[in-house]
């Protein structure tokens, strides 16, 4: 069952993810020869030369280990119902080689489904932090959750 | 050298994309193990279930395929220099086992740059149908290229 509902969340709230991840440059390069082959991700002498100065993640590489911390962290123990979106995705600050990343949520408003009466959506705020404590990406979401089923009546 | 600088984009341009990827069922449930665990995107019982009634693909697992879409067939022939952000990701549809996905770009604006003389954005819409032609997923997101070097003077 899980612990936390739509009801469970509050504006204001601000949630610090338990766990981290840190990217290793074979992973990064392994990850973006699949699924974003761009230089200054996968050729590290390109890399070098290029305005980052040297091998970056793919923004998507960060988002699935941001989604992954959020997973393990939040989203496994909660009613999630999935997201239809997200807004205002931002990458901060690259992402290199032996960063350790970590998440937080902010919870910006909840709204209960008009149509939907066993579910509400929850506008969150996803950021993501390396060991420096510098942000290196946001994205704000909509997550819907479940509703707290009501109690057994007998 | 790169067939495409920040000067070959122009507001109103719609660039198919050429190329497709298939995704099959065991290609959606380890994606989704690895980045994004949720019932609904990895365990088929639970899937069945829930508000879904199937498994679906994990909303990364569509954003990195058609990352790789648009890397093979228009970012990787540019003078691409990677994207601050996205702007109204949205999941429209869900994507299925055995879907079909295919990408699409709308060009939206361009700006020069006022600080780097040698580059400029572009405002984009990327855009991912199935093979129904229904559109399952949307990013708006700004996309830096660089400007096309001058000619040699001599």
């Amino acid at each position: 069952m899980p612990e936390l509902y739509w009801e469970d969340f509050e504006p204001g709230q601000v949630i610090e993810i338990e766990g981290s991840t840190t990217l290793t440059k074979d992973e990064i390069i392994e990850f973006a020869r699949q699924w974003d082959p761009q230089p200054f991700h996968i050729d590290e002498a390109a890399a070098e030369k290029s305005i980052y100065g040297g091998v970056i993640a793919s923004g998507w590489h960060t988002g699935v280990v941001t989604m992954r911390l959020l997973v393990d962290g939040l989203l496994g123990k909660a009613a999630s119902l999935g997201s239809p979106g997200l807004d205002e995705t931002r990458w901060l600050k690259p992402v290199r080689p032996g960063d350790t990343l970590r998440a937080r949520a902010v919870v910006r408003e909840t709204r209960p489904s008009r149509s939907k009466p066993d579910r509400g959506t929850v506008k969150i705020t996803w950021e993501t932090y390396n060991q420096d404590g510098e942000k290196v990406m946001t994205m704000t979401g909509i997550q819907m959750f479940a509703r707290r089923p009501p109690a057994p009546a007998d």
